[in-house]
């Protein structure tokens, strides 16, 4: 695997509002998207049954950067890459382009936790076998 | 309670499309908030834990005819009633309305069930209290 | 082609709910999705360009039959074919399968329309060669 | 006005999540949804009809810190302020409260536009009398 991953995103039709654009909120449906599809292609996922709860990971950072407008039916480029791994957290990078065109860019932090239900999430550290996964797209 | 519940909605932008008009779908957000905002107007809620499970209603079908179009910031008023009640199940209607002007009409089918993790959903009968608080709203 | 047209999505997991299944509004989604998929495919789009307006296809009637719930991750083939036509109105219809168990069964009934700014949608004749292309996914 | 904006928002059952939580996302339709309310509150729209095209609001950043996680039907207390006001970009801050108890802190840039059909949104200085509102709300 090279030091990010890759993927694309078409616009959808709802993804566009009244001003002929896409609606800010789509980069951050993307931005999960890719990061779950990552995931899977590594054999993991972001949401994993544990024992009665499961192991998951809630986002406690979000942001993104907007540089130039995409359309319906545009079709973007995501590449994803690893920018910062803490013992229990993960910092993903997230860069958009259409044709080339940069048109965003964007960040999620995103923490290990143990979920049990009626609980609040509590925080663990990665596991190392995701960790590993986690460290082959670290530029 | 009148024969019906009566509630209204702002369209907001993300709801838009690039056709300058709502989205199709956002009847349908509008017509669970709806049903949600009534079920905790009459003490309920459509999600309530039971023991380890929940009881709660998946929808079995869904509909809806559209009218007449509306835009961004519109206020949509939406009246809520039961137009059948089974022994499992609900069917509500909801009325959409725009300063009197008729858009959509819509319609749900839930069915009541135990819902236990890792398991399907069971059906069960409506318990009595829930189904005399539906009986209200039917014309 | 085939009498119909068929593709496929992954349940995301913004499309799940605190029930822990797919959230019923997603089908209505992924209808849109397949049907604009299914239009590019023929070199066409839902929405084109035309003088200083456009032609697009404002939906009359939806629904949807759900059969049995789908989950985070799974992937769902979705089939689409046309099962009337009208001078001025196309009627999708969609079956959802999951590893080959009946998931859903949803239609879309949308109008031929050119849009002119700050108008109303006035209802046209499908073109002719938009027709020949939507017969072509009848069974 | 005080100097600052206050509304509330209930969790819908289609923003919660598989891990029975509030979708992060939910987060940035509220922001958007509150700045919306406000401007209305004075008056204003984000996006205004203008000779042939209109004036309205990209975001060129958004972003959000998440505290702690709300539930389907919370109710959540949103306080908007005008953290920074430039010639052409207001800075929007959001607290997110539920219960007194801080759930996540997001922000919003967005830059003052001409946007006509066609062709890419074009800066434009913040027209006074609109200055003069958002500044109201600067604490």
């Amino acid at each position: 695997m090279a030091a990010s991953f890759s993927s694309s995103r078409r616009v959808e039709f709802r993804d566009t509002d009244a001003a002929g654009i896409v609606h800010f909120s789509t980069f951050y449906d993307w931005m999960e998207e890719i990061e779950h599809e990552f995931l899977r292609h590594c054999g993991e996922s972001v949401m994993q049954a544990d024992g009665g709860g499961f192991v998951s990971w809630p986002r406690v950072h979000t942001s993104c950067d907007y540089q130039s407008a995409v359309k319906f039916e545009d079709l973007v480029d995501v590449e994803l890459s690893v920018v910062k791994l803490g013992t229990s957290s993960v910092t993903y990078q997230f860069a958009f382009r259409c044709q080339g065109r940069h048109v965003a860019r964007g960040k999620v932090v995103a923490v290990c936790c143990r979920i049990e239900s009626n609980q609040p999430p509590r925080t663990i550290p990665i596991p190392d076998g995701f960790r590993q996964k986690l460290s082959q797209v670290m530029p």
